[in-house]
Formats: C-alpha cells, sequence, structure tokens
C-alpha cells in the first residue's frame, strides 16, 4: 500500500480569506489553517498543548485554584483595554479573589461568521501580551463559529487554575464582625469608558478603563502578613453587588462612608449626566479586600488603597452606607441591568 | 450606624420572569436569583464554590490534565442527547483522550435574552445528570446575557480537570510505525442524528447519537496494561480529520481499509441520500486507539472494537484508505464545512 505520490495528490490550502467563514469551525484543513497561521503563533503555544485534546501540567502538592468565566464584552476595544486583556486579567483577578496565583490558561474562542481575521488576530495579540506580563501559559483552547447574527464578533472564555498561596481560607465565610473593609482605588472607570465609547459619548476629561491584574497587590497583602479574610473584584454590579454578596453569605453587616470612597471627577460628572451610581458602575482592576482592623492600615499601604468602612454586628444580610450630607441609606444589590454586556 | 429595620427597608424580589432578560446578567439582584433559584439547586453546588470568583480543590501530586470546550450546537435537544449532556461528557471525553480521569469541571453559561427559563432549567437537569452519572463535580461556573440575536438561545464551556492516570505518554508524538489503530464502534450517528432533527429529515429508521462518556474504555484499556500511544475522539471532522491530524503531528503514514469500518446502514443510507462521507461525519461517543500491534486483539476486546488500519513508514503525514473495492485513496482531511455547529 506504499503510495509515494500521496502528498502530491493533495491540494494546495487555499488562500486565507480575510473574515472568519463557518468552515473555520469545522474541525477539518481550514480550522487547522486558522490554528496553524493565526491562534497557534499568537500564542507560541507549543504543538503539544494545544493541537491534541487537551493539556498536561506539573502541580506541586495542595490546593488548587480554579476560576471560569465567559468575556461578552461590546465593544470588543474600548478605552484602556480590549476583550482580549480582559480575558486574561479577568481570570487572573478571579483567582487573585481566592489568594491563587494563576499558572494556567485556557482559551476558548466562539467567533462570528464574518469576523475580519485582522481583529481576531488584535485580539488573540492582546491575549497573549496580557498573558507573558502576569507570568502565566496559554495552554489548551478551543475554536468555534456561528452563523452571522448568532453570535457578536467573538465571545471568549478563559479557565484558570493555579496554586493557593493564602495560607488560611480567603473566603466570604471568614469575614468577621470588625473587619476592616478597603479598597484600592477610585471607581467607576471601566463602566464609563466602556459606555463612553459604545454610546459615542464625550465627556469632560479622557476616561481609560481601569483594567489591570490584581495578583501583584494581592500578593503585596500576603507578603506583608496581612491576615486576608476575603477579597472580591468590584465587577458587574460594581462595590455594591459585591458588599452585598459578602454580607449576605457571610451573615453580617457592612457599613461604609460614602466620603471615602474616591471616585474621579470625570466619572462622577459622567455619572451624573447619566443618572448612574460610581457605586453599582463596574471596575476591572478594583477589588475590596477585608481584614482585621489592626492591620487595616498597613494593608492600605501595601495596595495603594483605602478604608472605606467595616464589618459589624447589626443589620446582618445588610449594606449600609452613610452618605457625605451624614445620612444613613440601605445599599442595595444593583436591580435590573445598568449596562448590559459590560465584561 | 444601627439601623434594625434594615432588612425591612429592601423590596422584595421581583417575581421570576418566563425568559432570559438582560438584567439576568447584571451582577446584581436579578442575576443572584437566577443563581439561587435555578442554577445552584441544578447543581446543588456549595455556596463557597460558586458564589465566589473561583473554587478551591485538593489535588495530589502528579500530572495533572486540563482541556476546555465551548458547546454551540443547534438544535439544543436531539436525539440521543442535548447540549447539556454534550457539554459535560466532551470535556469528559477530551481528557479520557489523555488518559487523565476527569474530576472537576467549570460550566459557563453564554444565555440569549428571551430563551425560556424552561429551558435553562432542562439542560442545566441534563448537565447535572451528566455530571452525576461520570462521577465529575461542577465547582466553578459563570453566566453571562447577550441581547436577542447575538446568541442561539445557550453556548456553554466546560473547562474540565483530572489526574492522569496514564503511566506513560499519551499524544501524537508517542505514535509509531507499526502501531494498531482501533476504534470502538459504528461511525457517524452523532452528525447525522442533528441532521435529521434539524433540517426535518426522516431516514429509514432511527439514528440515534452516539454520545457517550468514554472515560469507560479508556480506563479498561489502562487496567489492561495496554501500551496506549495515542487517543482520539472523533468529533468534528469525524475520524479523516482525527487520523490526519495525527499523522502529520507525528510524521507518519496512516493506512486503513474502509471494509473494517462499521457503519449503521441508516447511517450509510442517509449519508448516500445527503452526499456525505461517514468518515467525515461528526461523533460524540467514538474514538481512535494507537496501541501496539501485539496487544491491537486484547485492546478491542475492551472497548468493544475494531481494528480499521495501522501506522506505516510510508506516506508520511498523509492518511490512505483501501477501498471496498481495493482501490486505494487519500482521505484527505475535511475541507470547507460540512455540518455546522454540530458541537
Amino acid at each position: 500500500m506504499r503510495m509515494p505520490g500521496a502528498f502530491e495528490m493533495q491540494c494546495p490550502l487555499p488562500a486565507e480569506p480575510d473574515t472568519i467563514q463557518l468552515a473555520h469551525g469545522s474541525g477539518g484543513r481550514w480550522m487547522n489553517q486558522l490554528l496553524d497561521r493565526t491562534i497557534l503563533p499568537a500564542f507560541r503555544a507549543t504543538a503539544e498543548g494545544t493541537r491534541h485534546d487537551g493539556a498536561v501540567v506539573e502541580i506541586a502538592p495542595g490546593p488548587l485554584a480554579f476560576t471560569t468565566d465567559s468575556y461578552v464584552i461590546r465593544p470588543l476595544f474600548f478605552p484602556g483595554g480590549d476583550i482580549g486583556r480582559l480575558a486574561v486579567y479577568g481570570s487572573v483577578n478571579d483567582l487573585a479573589m481566592c489568594g491563587a496565583r494563576a499558572r494556567w490558561l485556557s482559551a476558548a474562542l466562539i467567533l462570528e461568521e464574518g469576523l475580519p481575521i485582522e481583529t481576531l488576530k488584535r485580539v488573540l495579540a492582546s491575549m497573549a501580551a496580557a498573558a507573558a506580563e502576569t507570568g502565566i501559559e496559554i495552554v489548551t483552547g478551543d475554536t468555534k463559529v456561528v452563523e452571522r447574527g448568532k453570535g457578536d464578533g467573538v465571545y471568549i472564555n478563559t479557565t484558570a487554575i493555579g496554586a493557593v498561596r493564602a495560607h488560611s481560607l480567603i473566603a466570604p465565610s471568614a469575614v468577621q464582625a470588625g473587619d476592616a473593609i478597603l479598597i484600592n482605588g477610585d471607581l467607576g472607570r471601566h463602566g464609563i469608558a466602556v459606555l463612553s465609547v459604545r454610546e459615542g459619548l464625550e465627556f469632560e476629561g479622557d476616561i481609560a478603563s481601569d483594567l489591570a491584574p490584581l495578583w501583584g497587590p494581592v500578593e503585596r497583602l500576603l507578603d506583608a502578613d496581612i491576615d486576608v479574610h476575603c477579597l472580591r473584584d468590584l465587577t458587574r454590579g460594581g462595590l455594591s453587588s459585591a458588599l452585598n454578596e459578602i454580607a449576605q453569605s457571610a451573615r453580617v453587616g457592612i457599613a461604609i462612608r460614602e466620603a471615602a470612597i474616591p471616585v474621579n471627577e470625570v466619572v462622577r460628572g459622567a455619572c451624573e449626566i447619566l443618572g448612574l451610581d460610581p457605586l453599582y458602575v463596574a471596575n476591572e482592576g478594583r477589588f475590596a479586600a477585608f481584614v482585621p482592623a489592626s492591620q487595616a492600615q498597613k494593608a492600605a499601604e501595601q495596595i495603594g488603597g483605602v478604608v472605606i468602612g467595616e464589618v459589624v454586628v447589626e443589620h446582618s444580610g445588610a449594606v449600609i452606607v452613610e452618605t457625605e450630607l451624614g445620612s444613613h441609606r440601605v445599599l442595595d444589590m444593583l436591580s435590573g441591568e445598568q449596562l448590559p454586556r459590560i465584561c
């Protein structure tokens, strides 16, 4: 059954089209061409991990954190970032919130027919740069293609795994009355930046997303021997939803001071015009940390942040904010939808 | 700052709507309601793992396999399965192809506005049943909502991790000339079953998808001390694309015999009517195994399968099939797209 001429019998690969075709999701030649020419070169991945059905990684013994997120942000590119960078940092940040450093990442793409290949390349280059910057490896992936009108350019799922660095549990259940609550910077930039470009709004001053990897500040807290009880990134639903979730999970009350919460003047102005409350607007580089009150100042220095309130035994399950005027109001969880597809 | 009446100040949750709304993706109250009432009860997940940003699992030292897949199959329900069962088995099977047993799974949903909640519940129940059956835990997840016309009901990403059971590398690079190639059953059922319901076709006889978890047969190969060199599931692009990928990665030739490949009569008839080649049609419960020729019969018994060919030193990178008439043809990788959104 020797056929020395077998290779000559194969047709040359068709030229690469400019846009994604349904055939790019076929599992066949076009899909392999997309992998070989576009996806694998972007990630500089080894053939073994990405051309096989999965990757094999060597893990040190001990607890492993595991998190998944799909990214459907619109538009794909926004001031301060893009869906590719968001998809890498987002999962890095979710692991950081577990006290874990992301080490390996999977990347699964859902591409819409008609997506320009150039756009895909920009997104992949951005993912690769974000992965290099945060020291993680994209080791396995998947590509699906859906028809026009069944997607929106590109949706990305990333799933991250990494070893837990923290020595004690970082979770809502570890939160205690008396804990200080800190945040690591001003609120609302991501939501306002995305909204500005999506709606073509112009504000007095440039607002870029706060999108950033959060393992750095978390590592500094751990290195400084801060007894971190809980961490939570302030993404969809903003500070308000994050604190409400923790108050309800941990069955504690939370009291914060509005005057202590930094909000950039341009963001504040934009929120006033749009009728948004910055405490509900999404961030992508901000988190809340719950630490013992005695370590609050030391923790604030490590993360360049501020103390905004504390955990109390009263009003269990609820978040109460002291307004700048000195009155108190319940800060409820976001009801309805403020900014669809913000991440 | 004591406010004993705080809880009374919160509005009661609005009634659950019948369909997915954009607010279900907000990160706020509606999203928490969807999690509490629909998603977490389906998975019987503990609060800690799924309400926090990630899950923490304890891993034994040693190599860990890691795989991701998004599922965009249309329609959501088909003879022999549905997207939920597919999303669990699919990732179980990808890990099985690495010689690893899936242990933990993440589940990320992209829901289209307007999806009936009842449909979501059916899909989630199906995922939960498939997870229970295969002994895996769904430990972390994510939910996003996109506007009408930006999705198609529900897309699911699952990412699986699990310890590698195999003692030696299972990968294309381990394939050697002389290896026997086996498959574990007849080909083409999944593609034809999906196509029949999608296009409203009726064939003479019922065809259900072959969708099935594959860790069982893989474990039997390992338990029987078969020196498995490579495994590959025969999903998108079918047998043909899988063998071509391995021939190219491993730089070997592959020779198979068409007469040895089982194809159900109804599938064969449907393929003839539709102008499809069963060797290119997708399967979801079939795989190819590459094992030393001396162990081929023993391996076939373990998986209830058949030997369909062997690895040769000739025609490196190409797959040659001996037809039922005794002639030879190059079995090329699928070119173009045969059946979009088959998985």
